[in-house]
């Protein structure tokens, strides 16, 4: 198939030309190359909003549809506009966009909110007037009067200021962080244009996700994902925190790791511009407590016994280089807000991206990770609370278990036999999380095992019982287990689902399922009146919500109100970067957040029990 | 001669003891030991003010003066009031004072003022209540919700606190910079009792001169003077600034000079009392500009060539730990606002102790040290210029000038024959300042020197004239001199006053006269409508006002309007570091000073040529 070109053109930037495949859909492609138009339905069609004309484009105008009138006007019309969702592109195009609209950053967050951009990092170019004998202004005072921020300066630029005030003839780049002075550049032809960075970090337990955002534009450059190499010290946060404890330079040693990889995150931005990582003034690290502990590399040891204290979960700022953070010496690191011990900054940016505290109706949001967070509230109000799941959903702790990555497998399907998909379609690996409750809802309708979680035996199925499925009952160090995926069928081994991950998946599934209970209670009312159920995380991206609701996870009553939020504290994150405005709001989520601790509430024991049992 | 006893009693301390040399006036021991009484009239007996109560001592009791009854009622003569200024010490005492004024510190500012007791720098003993399972509030939060300033801890001071607050029991004393946390400390049963130190140092470009006084009290504990050490680079700041040019390594030598000068007093304030140094949370920096650069290690270049401008000329704080400085690792260092390039910190704090800037009248402030700095102004507006005087009247750049220590001659008196007095009466080693006006003003007087400054020759004289005054008409090195004194008459070696140091004398008064009557003409009034004159530094203390005036250096108009203020920089550094409002103040002072440079006023070169003659 041959590829076509689309040259852009838009008001406010050079031309640019990309290229795509026959027939796809334009507003994909564009959205594709950060070339966002707006778009409030995500191109269905519905809302008129994504409008473009075709400047040259004969095939592509004759084609217009029907369904695209409403929104046009008649001038529109001629004029050659199209909705970009309704275009697949079969010829070689010229379209206008609209100019990017001034202030709107292009990072789509749940319900297809625009964050409006107003990064705290910003760059002035400041031209002065040189000093004279009848103007004698010292240079620090002459640069603060420019900026009308006197004493915004911090003394430790003061040392450079001279050189850079003469060098630069004057003129001078002063890259602000609100209204506090980060950096004072001397001014050249291409100040005005250089790029000014941010990094958004999602540091989880398991893994850790960071994107490059370009904080004049908005615009996401770049993205890195890996794992958390402290990881090597325990899958979960108990064992980490037990490492600080037992080993003198514990603590300093997970900090260093997690450190060392954020810099290789860096350096990976950087590998085709070095000039990167001294362009990168802000990062904005969402993560739960104590992964936020471990890289300020603050002690965890009071988190981990009662009453599970943190040093810190108001938001910070610390310098990078205090870190060892390898982006600019006077760039900031800003830890957002955190809720508890065991409720995170990552629960209240995934609050922040699914605009819960926004909403007068009270919604609720789960994000299934190493632990589970689940959070229920308003704009009014928010309960949140820390269910002891286990990293059972993120495939730890499960034999066969693995990570969402290609060849694991994600789905299965039990009907005369086991059928099964694998992530990218690779042979099978292991089980990732959504294979977990695709096998438990799987085996618990196929009637391959109790209510109770036991697995049956060929024999209690009946020689009735279809003959592939009763041959897959087979015993793993002498216990009960499900062949899952064969070697001799493909598979890179052998992949048992056994009786101890189901117990696994039990005990993780009635926390979660309890901790939902307690909150609703807490709130004064049932599943059914919540409008929404946000579920952040891959794992919510890929679930099944009917099999989530047939083993017990996710209430009944919100199987159909299941919005998916993707990374929800990696997009929070991004949505600080791009915007002081939601600093602010997380700090507001913050406060008007309630923690509830179940480790010791009655009530939580009571539904944990009644939640174990498949019904 | 026996030393004396002095019990000294006093309502709020516990009580101590003095000795006194026989027949030493009590208030000077007072006052020697920061025992101040009230005394506006400084113990001249005209205020009444410094009574104290004799509670043995009956020899003083029966010695009372007349003078003193009409500011003793009947009942406090019986009770054994005597004004302490006039107790000559005859035996062994025990005496009573006053409570020292609670919330007054008892640092005497020029005019007598009292400095209201507001530091910047306070300890506050907090007692929280631990964390338990119903309230898991992070530790952080805990401290700044006690204190009632959320976001008041720095993340530096996060690593610290969790042992810090266990180590306590929750209880903690908290250091504050204002509303900023300096430092947390864990609780202890003498905490709220914990001494709070802090320095004024006024860094000259000769001697720097600090003193420790007691935050908590306002009382002045100990003090340190010494020579600035980067003196051995050049007596000057050109010379210095030159060093600074020539050596790369120059700035970073001059600033370690300074610091360890710094640090050597630290440690002399610390002698008897290892914990002193890290008790010291503030120094408050007064200099001239180029002091205080150096001393912050910012290069001074641009201050030396046209158009003279300083890196900062406002307040800023450092952390002492940043500069080397080593009182409390968490300690700040103030560095008082500066005007110019060569109008400092030192002027500011001379007007801020002077209160020139709180009347409604305009006085003059003259500051004769190694330059000349003039102030004129009143509560509205304020002119300062800098005269290039040179260091003559600190004894620099005169043949035999010394600094003013003991042996220094610092008055002669011409009659028929020359006498001098030493300091300390100590065999004569050198000229200090004041005999440089002394000379100069008697030698005009017994005619040994024309108006235009040209020593005679003992044949000009004539033999009518005193012949052991045409004696000492000698030269040094084939040119005119004076021989002041012999080291046949005692003397350390022969001391001359030369043709050349009357030269040196009469450009440095020129330049003096000239930036006055410049600074009057910019503010619009004659010499007689000045208020006050102000005279800063220990010339103003020393010199004879009107052999001052009969040289030409002061205004004839305000020989009986001087005003000494002593070290009026070190002065205002104290009242900044006892009170937060000073600051404030100097700020202000700062904000409403204008700077006239005189370097290319034309009008200052007639001036200057037109004070050259002595009239």
């Amino acid at each position: 198939m041959t590829d076509f070109t689309i040259t852009i053109q838009q008001p406010d930037r050079p031309p640019r030309t990309i290229t795509a495949p026959a027939g796809q859909n334009l507003f994909g492609i564009l959205r594709e190359h950060n070339l966002l138009v707006p778009s409030p339905c995500g191109g269905k069609g519905l809302c008129g909003k994504c409008k473009v004309r075709i400047n040259h484009g004969p095939r592509t105008l004759a084609a217009a549809l029907e369904s695209e009138s409403p929104f046009l006007s008649a001038e529109e019309r001629k004029a050659g506009y199209r909705l970009a969702c309704r275009v697949p592109v079969l010829e070689d195009l010229t379209i206008e966009l609209p100019a990017a609209e001034a202030g709107t950053a292009q990072i789509m967050t749940a319900g297809d909110h625009q964050v409006p951009l107003n990064p705290l990092i910003t760059r002035q170019v400041v031209q002065l007037s040189p000093p004279t004998i009848g103007d004698q202004t010292a240079d620090v005072e002459r640069v603060e009067q420019a900026l009308g921020l006197p004493g915004s300066i911090r003394p430790e630029l003061f040392y450079a200021l001279p050189a850079t005030l003469r060098d630069g003839g004057f003129s001078l780049a002063v890259v602000l962080a609100g209204e506090e002075v980060l950096a004072l550049e001397a001014g050249t032809e291409n100040t005005a244009v250089k790029p000014l960075y941010g990094v958004a970090l999602d540091l989880g337990t398991t893994t850790l996700a960071g994107y490059l955002l370009d904080l004049t534009t908005g615009r996401q450059l770049d993205t890195y994902a890996a794992l958390n190499p402290q990881q090597r010290y325990g899958a979960d946060v108990i064992s980490r925190i037990d490492y600080t404890l037992e080993h003198e330079q514990g603590l300093a040693e997970l900090a260093q790791l997690v450190r060392a990889e954020i810099n290789k995150m860096i350096a990976y931005f950087s590998r085709n511009d070095p000039a990167v990582a001294s362009n990168i003034y802000q990062l904005v690290v969402a993560g739960n407590t104590i992964m936020l502990h471990l890289l300020a590399g603050l002690e965890v040891k009071n988190i981990a016994v009662s009453p599970f204290i943190p040093v810190v979960a108001r938001d910070f700022t610390c310098r990078a280089s205090d870190l060892g953070l390898e982006i600019n010496p006077q760039g900031k690191v800003i830890f957002l807000p955190m809720i508890s011990g065991y409720v995170g900054a990552d629960t209240v940016a995934a609050i922040l991206a699914c605009h819960l505290a926004d909403q007068a109706e009270t919604s609720l949001l789960l994000d299934i990770g190493t632990n589970g967070e689940i959070a229920l509230g308003n704009r009014e109000r928010i309960l949140t609370c820390a269910a002891a799941a286990g990293p059972a959903f993120e495939g730890a702790k499960i034999r066969y278990g693995m990570a969402g990555l290609p060849g694991a497998i994600n789905r299965v399907r039990i009907e005369e036999d086991l059928t099964y998909t694998t992530i990218g379609g690779e042979p099978a690996r292991g089980l990732c999380g959504s294979a977990v409750v695709s096998l438990t809802a799987q085996l618990l309708n196929a009637g391959l095992m109790e209510p109770s979680g036991r697995l049956k035996t060929p024999d209690e199925l009946g020689d009735d019982y279809p003959a592939p499925l009763r041959a897959r009952l087979r015993t793993v160090d002498g216990k009960p287990a499900l062949l899952v995926a064969a070697q001799a069928e493909g598979a890179v081994k052998d992949i048992f689902f056994t009786q101890q991950d189901i117990r696994e998946t039990q005990l993780a599934k009635a926390a979660i399922a309890a901790g939902i209970r307690i909150l609703l209670k807490e709130m004064g009312m049932t599943a059914s009146e919540v409008k929404t159920l946000y579920l952040a995380g891959g794992f919510g991206n890929y679930i099944d919500h009917h099999e989530a609701v047939r083993i017990g996870l996710l209430p009944e009553e919100l199987a159909d109100r299941v919005v998916p939020v993707g990374n929800g504290a990696g997009a929070g994150a991004k949505m600080v970067l791009l915007s002081r405005d939601y600093l602010q709001k997380a700090r507001e989520i913050r406060a008007k957040t309630t923690y509830l601790e179940l480790s010791t509430d009655r009530d939580f024991q009571n539904h944990f029990v009644e939640s174990l049992e498949f019904r």
